[in-house]
């Protein structure tokens, strides 16, 4: 397996390996002795016979046997030699921590490409180049050159990191021991010249050791296999917390001058996350308090929540929090009022309930109070807010009563803001109690933990069910807005009714089979212009007003251009009412195949309010695409209207995404806009189709 | 000064002081002692001549003089007895910490309303009841009983807090103090029966040792005296930083449990703190960030920031931060980039700039990175994001560089995000340059302090404003939509041309003279449903069909209704184009007459994409209220479309906030939806007015 690997080797040679502890090749073998790695250390050196205390080699070929792998810290112009002769050694992996390679313009990138080659040549793995390192609190193996992990042995516990930027990395390290949260591995791919982030997720996902997975990440060499990483974690129901840096215009240029590679389209990102549920985060402390939580706490079984507080302005910041993340702090039952109201009658509120600032006096009934709410038997998590309690004598009496209650409800998430002693904190932990001290911020990493578990959820449903709507058997031939109309009615996308006429009888009749009213239009190729020259008219309500609006098109138009070729006149169906929606199909550049839809017009546009989702999706799918917009309001009997036909819009979603998702149909992108949807069924009023060829 | 009285008197007589300091009373005495106070203390004790070593006295009545301040602390019946026999002394200002009032039902109201009679007769102030009580780092001065501020000591320093709930305020003055923020004073009003939070954020803004406040408020008595004193500090130019919670549905609940007051409309609290530059924060440790950077690196004197950091991946999060909250982090200019190149070769991208891991063996040099960026003269801030290197050795190096620099440039605001070492923290205050953590915080504490800056300034600028437009002289006497609309004209905000005509012949005149396309309508009390019967022609485009159409509705009201009275037929200009935007005057139960603008239309309605604020505004500030919505990018040139009269808009904002505002105009409300506004001025569609009496 990847991470054992690279984070439990049994044996390791050392490129880069200095006496002075404060190079940056010394640090990562005093990291390595101090840690307590337990294995086999080969130091290479050019000069001396002992490093540290280490007997010391020439070269890899010296080596008694081929160790599992090589941890490579010298100048970039010594890698390729290094990695040479490990080849030919024959050791399976490597930590490049060595800078100068991509990052470093195009020479940088040669070299970094050829260091590839030799390890492809060999059947080699390896993480980096300009990388921090790997280190693994499970396994005591320190492979890093950081100082600050050196001092601040990560405490040993469940939650894998992993992150591109070293220095991000060290930060990452040092909050999480500053919260106390317990890590597995830690994982800092730099240049991720060969193996990447996504495969060090999927090795996660793997790692019995690891049950909660953090990555932060600045750019995405391949996007399709990141997208299969985070799925297998999905399936492997491990919460992925995911830092993707780099949203803003200013921020992916940094990223680019940082990386040395494109950070893509943002939202394509933010789609897939969503897709596969790993939950997006804005920011390091976001990403480690979510993953406290969860791997704490434990993710809540629904989005329902109590707040249970000393501080009535606490428990408001709690209320206003959980509206803002779409948490329910749905009132408690009466009987568990009533409960609470025994226990301790000065408890104010239906949720959140106010204890008062008085229970402190008598902090015992904290545990009985909270066993009151879990018994409510509705809540998924139950958030304690209780002020200097942590910080003050009280807090043995009530950590005490809070485990023991806490001890007959394993599946309750319960998360705890108060000023914590350190000491107390291991042992809150161990009991299953995460404490995030701010009530605001404690409650969002609430529902981090709950969209986790929710995302991931829809994710393995959605990969669970079978899609497979009526498509085209034949690819696209290109064409025009008429050709694109005409293939889309080959997915089941029909267009208003029409019907091509020669003379005023004939366009009589269509107009009686379609239906009034009707819109009579010019067809001609020479005639581009068409409402300019009162070639088309609009809301034609009978036969008479179709007959003489068939008459006046014509001689209009041939007054416009004598020559022109004229087709005939289209009776068209005249759309009215419903809504106009947007459905639009696209490949972007790290994902491939996306689909979106929205509202259409111009205030909608104005406010973003689209939906995207990696293509294919199924019309279930669809239709929660489609809901979780804003404007889907519209569609839903918005003020006491009608009620639109979702099914119609999502199977139109479904087969647009089936469309620019399978190369066969040679579909490069999709624009239907504007996609009239209506009480029953909808209909592509305009739309166009690019090839792939 | 009424901070004077209440955080620096010079006696105190305290009642329900306990010889035991676990009790509430026993606890303020011990504060105030161990606290340091230097008054004259007298204590109240019914039986014991001694207390905590304070001879005690049975009755104020029998004190050798009135003291400044009584601090009460006794069960809620004795309070009104102990005011009597303070106030029958001469003293003048209390400190009420006994619950049992306002928060508790009906009794506790009334309870509370008399003791507001007893001081009002007696010209006494108080704080409270139901309160933490006060307390001044800067006076010495500790009359709470908090367990937790006996144990720790504010700091010292120019930060004010205000917060009503007695927890939450505890919870503030520990995060200020973990912060290592420095306080002048902590107010916890609790009830507010008689002082309120506004009444100190005024003293505040007049108290010399006060330079930054916060307020964490839970509900408002009196909205207009909130504004006041929140123009009050806008004038002395000092930062107020407000955390008002209660802004979901449920937390507005929880506030009225909490209070036993309303919470009030939340949105009107909003735009009255922008309308006085208060900067609203969502959480506590937000607003003390934000008083962090304001207190100790100073406002930023624009919106310009440049990040230097050694992480790249910490650049790209403050980066991304900056674009969410409108902060700009513009490129370095080219001779700023050739120095920063030139001190350190190693340096990456423009802005942010990464200095990389490297420069950490270099440390020394970070001064002189900072000084060049200092002097590319652009940029209100500098963020510095150095990982470890405040948990150190290196910080020494560092600390005396940056300090070095930062003394050159005063106006400069240096905001740190390190690890760092708790006994470097003061010296770095001390020397202005803030710090925060996490990036991603940091750049939000810039922008809340900025925005400070920016909001505070418009404030005074509006206030100095002179503003009149032409407005009716008489007060609106009632009506319909016909009559609101005429009072409108009479405040400049026209509706399109209108004739009524009572012959075909008189028709066609008035098409002639309003000009084609026009609209024919019936006029007619009897017949309400004026468009069902065929009584409106829409888009009649010249005299001969604006005589037919005039003939058709008259034939069709009369089939409709024989004996309906007409009064004729009105043609009217039809208005095409342009932007339907809906402009609204209310009176909001905490603070009176505020005016709303916004675009008209379903999905913008959808978006809640309008601009509220106190009313009345002048024709400068409608305009940026206006700009203020996102979907003022429709009025201004939307995809190369054409420029709205923002002008004519902002004036017609501004005269309905004037007719809202001042009583005389007898209106309690206006809606004008739509207003629509066109390339060339704008026309009142359509109008409701509601009266005051």
């Amino acid at each position: 397996m990847l991470t054992e690997d690279f984070l439990n080797p049994k044996s390791v040679v050392l490129y880069g390996a200095s006496t002075d502890p404060n190079k940056m090749g010394g640090r990562v073998l005093a990291n390595m002795i101090s840690g307590g790695y337990t294995g086999d250390i080969f130091v290479i050196h050019p000069k001396s016979d002992l490093v540290q205390g280490m007997p010391a080699f020439r070269s890899a070929a010296d080596l008694p046997k081929a160790p599992d792998c090589a941890v490579i810290c010298i100048p970039s112009d010594g890698v390729e030699p290094a990695l040479t002769e490990c080849a030919a050694k024959g050791v399976k992996t490597a930590i490049i921590l060595s800078a100068g390679f991509g990052e470093e313009g195009e020479a940088g990138k040669a070299a970094q490409a050829r260091i590839k080659k030799i390890a492809q040549d060999a059947g080699m793995r390896f993480s980096g180049p300009n990388s921090l390192g790997c280190i693994s609190a499970a396994n005591k193996f320190n492979a890093t050159f950081s100082g600050y992990l050196m001092a601040n042995k990560p405490k040993p516990g469940h939650v894998g990191i992993i992150t591109q930027s070293g220095a991000l990395g060290t930060h990452v390290m040092g909050r999480a021991f500053d919260m106390g949260l317990g890590l597995s591995h830690g994982i800092f791919c730099g240049n991720e010249g060969d193996l990447e982030a996504a495969d060090f997720i999927e090795a996660m996902a793997e790692d019995p050791n690891t049950h909660v997975i953090c990555a932060a990440l600045e750019a995405c060499n391949d996007g399709p296999k990141l997208r299969k990483a985070l799925m297998a974690a999905a399936r492997a129901d491990k919460p992925v917390f995911m830092c993707k840096v780099g949203r803003s215009d200013v921020g992916a240029q940094a990223a680019m001058s940082h990386t040395g590679r494109m950070a893509g389209n943002d939202v394509a990102f933010s789609a897939v996350f969503e897709a596969t549920g790993a939950v997006r985060t804005r920011s390091i402390d976001d990403m480690l308090e979510y993953a406290l939580v969860a791997s704490v706490a434990g993710r809540p079984q629904n989005d329902k929540v109590a707040v249970l507080t000393i501080s009535g302005g606490a428990g408001i910041i709690a209320a206003d929090a959980a509206a803002d993340v779409g948490l329910d702090a749905a009132p408690a039952k009466p009987e568990t009022l009533a409960k609470l109201h025994e226990i301790y009658p000065l408890c104010i509120g239906q949720n959140p309930i106010d204890a008062t600032a008085n229970v402190g006096t008598d902090i015992g009934k904290a545990g009985a109070l909270l066993e009151a709410l879990a018994q409510d038997g509705q809540y998924g998590t139950i958030q304690l807010y209780f002020a200097f309690v942590g910080r003050s004598e009280r807090i043995k009496v009530f950590s005490e009563r809070v485990i023991e209650v806490k001890k007959k409800y394993p599946d309750l998430a319960v998360v705890l803001s108060t000023f914590l002693y350190d000491e107390y904190r291991p042992m809150m932990h161990e009991a299953g109690i995460a404490d995030v001290l701010d009530p605001d911020r404690a409650i969002r990493a609430i529902a981090g933990a709950w969209n986790s578990r929710r995302l991931q959820t829809a994710a393995r449903a959605a990969e669970a069910e079978v899609s497979a709507p009526a498509l085209p058997s034949a690819p696209f031939g290109g064409g025009d807005e008429v050709a694109a109309k005409k293939y889309l009615e080959g997915a089941g996308l029909k267009g208003p009714a029409e019907v091509l006429c020669q003379s005023a009888d004939e366009a009589a009749a269509a107009g009686a089979k379609i239906g009034f009213p009707v819109v009579a239009k010019i067809v001609s190729e020479d005639l581009p212009h068409k409402t300019e020259i009162g070639g088309v008219v609009l809301n034609i309500r009978d036969e008479a007003a179709l007959r003489e609006a068939y008459d006046g098109i014509l001689s209009r138009a041939k007054a416009a251009k004598p020559d022109a070729r004229i087709a005939g006149i289209a009776v068209i169906e005249q759309v009215e009412g419903g809504v106009e929606m947007i459905i639009g199909g696209s490949q972007d550049a790290n994902f491939g195949p996306m689909v979106m839809v929205g509202l259409g017009g111009t205030a909608a546009e104005l406010f973003h309010d689209v939906a995207l989702a990696p293509a294919p999706v199924s019309a279930r799918q669809a239709k929660e695409l489609v809901l979780s917009t804003k404007s889907s309001a519209l569609l839903t009997g918005w003020r006491g209207g009608p009620q639109m036909d979702l099914d119609a819009l999502s199977e139109a979603v479904s087969a647009v995404s089936h469309l620019v998702a399978d190369p066969k149909f040679n579909i490069s992108e999709i624009d239907i806009n504007p996609f009239r949807l209506k009480e029953n069924g909808g209909l592509v009023l305009d739309a166009l189709i690019g090839t792939r060829d």
